[in-house]
């Protein structure tokens, strides 16, 4: 299934960023106002294809029913199998006295949320970052504008089971701690030195319980403030940077 | 100078989230389909005036020209002193043995990684947070969506002037550090152990060089992707649990 990006300033803001394009797509009866004209010359600069189409066709293919008379149809994100990142992390921590850190993501909801966890990630040094394959955000034009270009970097890979995922690091001698709230330990009080699977919950439920009964060990971040919780993202980085601290 | 939200949908997220209102200016010859008559209701639920105005009069209070014949005034956020906030330290210090966290952003220019960090300081019990008056994000609605509210619970002070602000809290008492990817000591080997103010540089040139001259200290968290940087706002979420770490 391709994935499209709709409407006249998204379409502009992927042809400026990394965002792998396969071609564009124009409403044949398109006005040539100016965005239409900038979004022209930037496919040229890039060499690549405008298919002009009928109206009804894009109105077909879109998600939201925002295209404006213009969509951009992105390349499928090329996942890595979780194989690659096992290899990736036992490589990372031969270099690294023995650290590795692999981020799973439970269901997260939102795409934005990932991207900027995936920055986060790349900046940590973690060898990659696992997500489901179903009802989960995955990469798309809005992760690589939240991550800044680290989607690129990092290795990332889909899953149909994440339990399936844990037990497979387990087996190599990663350790897999769960942030969540629901634990009775702060974060920096897990022992987080070595080969860590870090696992995230989603933007509501947090860890599933099934996740949950997986894991080795489990921590929080204590929240202290009237506000209900951190943004996943804000707390994945605190827990990354406690990994880096510990094994620094 | 009375501050505006506009366009359609960014007055509907208004309506529906805490930012305080003040009015609703509605174009006189605004067509009153879906989207507007939700604002309408949503006003009248808020007790909230509905103005009828020209569109021209629009167009001239418009920063965007995205208006769409509608925009909402939103109340003055209410700033505090920099003398509440040292207050609110000093008491917060008290009752936790000693510790207590005050956040200042040297010339941030997203108003929307403002409410990040906001969100980010109410968790970890920070004390208030200062910005400068000027060249500087401020509270503004998209400050309320990011913050998730925590901006009705985190006094916040505007100063003209930084590292007077700063000298005052280290006569107080305060250590004042900078996180500055600059600085040779990672953040976790800086004693933040008590009263600290805790100085975040702007998106771009990090924290100025006349503000760093009049911090004590300065740590970094080590960056080590291929990205250029930690996004502020998570970079300021480490180094704030690193504060509430050293002083659990």
């Amino acid at each position: 299934m391709a994935d499209y990006v709709e409407g006249k300033r998204p379409v502009i803001e992927a042809l400026k960023t990394d965002v792998p394009l396969k071609k564009i797509l124009l409403a044949d009866n398109a006005r040539r106002e100016p965005m239409i004209e900038d979004i022209l010359r930037k496919a040229r600069q890039r060499d690549l294809p405008v298919i002009e189409v009928p109206r009804a066709e894009l109105d077909q293919k879109s998600a939201r029913g925002s295209h404006q008379g213009v969509m951009a149809e992105t390349k499928p994100f090329p996942y890595k199998g979780i194989g690659d990142i096992v290899g990736a992390a036992e490589e990372y921590a031969a270099e690294h006295d023995g650290r590795a850190l692999v981020v799973v993501c439970d269901h997260l909801t939102d795409a934005g949320n990932l991207g900027a966890i995936i920055r986060s990630a790349e900046s940590v040094g973690a060898s990659g970052l696992i997500i489901p394959n179903k009802r989960s955000a995955r990469v798309e034009a809005s992760t690589y504008k939240s991550s800044a270009g680290a989607v690129a970097h990092l290795p990332i890979a889909q899953t149909s089971n994440i339990v399936n995922a844990l037990n497979r690091f387990q087996k190599e001698g990663f350790w897999v701690c769960a942030a969540t709230e629901h634990s009775s330990n702060e974060m920096w009080d897990v022992n987080l030195k070595g080969k860590i699977v870090l696992v995230l919950g989603n933007e509501n439920e947090g860890v599933s319980h099934l996740v949950l009964e997986n894991c080795d060990m489990a921590g929080r971040l204590p929240m202290l403030g009237n506000v209900e919780s951190l943004n996943v993202a804000q707390s994945a980085t605190a827990c990354m940077y406690e990994w880096l601290r510990q094994n620094w």
